[in-house]
């Protein structure tokens, strides 16, 4: 019996109401309502199992690599000696699994929403296959008090959140940033999920404004996408001094002890080459290179 | 009235049946079925007007300069003194607009379907805009016979074709690259549209394998586009010698005599810098950097 001879199912993004992505069905695996959204995993026939936030896509089997090797390995090794890293969401593990892939001592993963992770344990193991790393503290809670509330430092803090509409708004904010940047080691560093520089470009402008009050260096890099509309994305880079491109490469010996599928040091150095019109775009806010 | 009262039409491109792109079209504009292929132009919503080639996107006005701009001033920015610039395919007129940029003395475009042309210039008409040029000769005729009865030689050769399905299929095979490297000059560089190297691996290794033979040097280089799947997609660089990276950007002046809006100088290094799975499906093919 094929398991695809259901009804023609195909997942449409519902946010955008002119253009979009779609991938077809072949079954349903989880469909639950949580306290803060609905949250799906469904099989694709040709992008492995998918996992939608209220009707967005999070993330793929098929090209999820990118999306973690890229929030992770960008500042862990712009970072000279990065020990101890808070990442704000990434219920699905994934940027966990990369982090952890370096000689780090602490990894404090905080994410508002259990549901994502046990359903992510469940139907995306290779995606959250990280999750029981000894060095790993998960929290279930809300990100922003957490930085709030927090008085340990870290050397790297990622912000692994969804869009920039209704409960993860905050995680936007100056407020947010500015108690991010007190968490900060000395050589600290912290990235944001940014978007596509194609159709998001007041919002890139608006959330590294919201930034630069904050941070000594401030940049944007790139990576692509299957999932996300115009495959072009993009994150902040921010840091107490750290340049991204002058890190110390060089002298690390971790990079060579284990495999990445999209990050790489040309990689690395290519995604903060930013297109003519980004540049023009962030030319005031961002710094040069 | 609104124009957009009409029936809930979307572009949704039919070769690919488990993933795809869609548009909304607000109305359509042009819809001829020459002797080479159904030919549609529609208005989108949120892209502009659209070509689409037998149902295949071929461009938008919103996101066509990418495109444009890197099929064509990373080769000619890569060669000393491009004079004389052949476009195989490009009916469109988006790469020639673009090639006319450089102080270059000829070019000749040959498109084999005149109707495209004819289209574009009445509903693309800001990508169309340099085909009357007086340093551009258009010849209708099949690009395949042209390279192989032709005895002009050229700087530059860009092979601006459609996906390798149909009639574009002798685009990639080795008869039509050997007959392009004999037309090439001394330090002549052809470039050539090479798809997704997310979804056409097999394809890019068959390509680039087929070009192998005839040209020195060979590489890749990526682009980003909003209408392609994937986003992320490539062509070939093929050269008798020259490199890609060291050329002689620093000794030409009129990088600065016109306007791009993706294209710059660092874009033309970061564009050769491979994922690390695009290397590896490659790195038996293509030459090192």
């Amino acid at each position: 019996m094929k398991e695809n001879q259901g009804p023609d199912l195909w997942i449409k993004e519902i946010l955008m109401e002119s253009f979009g992505l779609n991938f077809k069905v072949e079954k349903t695996l989880y469909s639950e309502k949580s306290p803060y959204q609905q949250i799906d995993i469904v099989k694709t026939l040709s992008h492995g199992n998918m996992l939608l936030n209220d009707g967005v896509i999070m993330l793929s089997e098929r090209d999820e690599f990118v999306y973690h090797e890229m929030i992770s390995h960008v500042p862990l090794f712009s970072h000279d000696n990065p020990q101890k890293v808070l990442i704000i969401g990434g219920g699905d593990g994934g940027t966990a699994r990369e982090v952890l892939k370096h000689d780090v001592s602490r990894v404090v993963m905080v994410e508002i929403d259990k549901m994502v992770v046990d359903a992510c344990r469940e139907y995306l193991p290779g995606v959250s296959t990280a999750l029981d790393d000894g060095r790993l503290e998960l929290v279930f809670d809300d990100g922003v008090k957490y930085v709030e509330e927090s008085e340990e430092t870290f050397d790297v803090i990622i912000v692994d959140s969804t869009d920039p509409v209704g409960a993860a708004v905050p995680l936007f904010e100056k407020k947010f940033y500015k108690n991010v940047s007190e968490l900060l080691s000395e050589n600290g560093i912290m990235v944001t999920q940014a978007e596509s520089p194609f159709y998001n470009a007041d919002f890139q402008q608006s959330m590294l404004s919201n930034q630069r009050p904050y941070f000594k260096r401030l940049h944007l890099y790139l990576f692509n996408t299957l999932t996300y509309p115009g495959g072009l994305w993009s994150f902040g880079f921010a840091s107490k001094g750290v340049h991204p491109l002058k890190n110390t490469h060089s002298r690390r010996t971790n990079r060579a002890k284990f495999v990445t599928k999209y990050y790489n040091r040309n990689i690395h150095q290519a995604a903060f080459m930013l297109p003519t019109f980004v540049a023009e775009s962030l030319n005031e806010i961002i710094d040069d290179l």
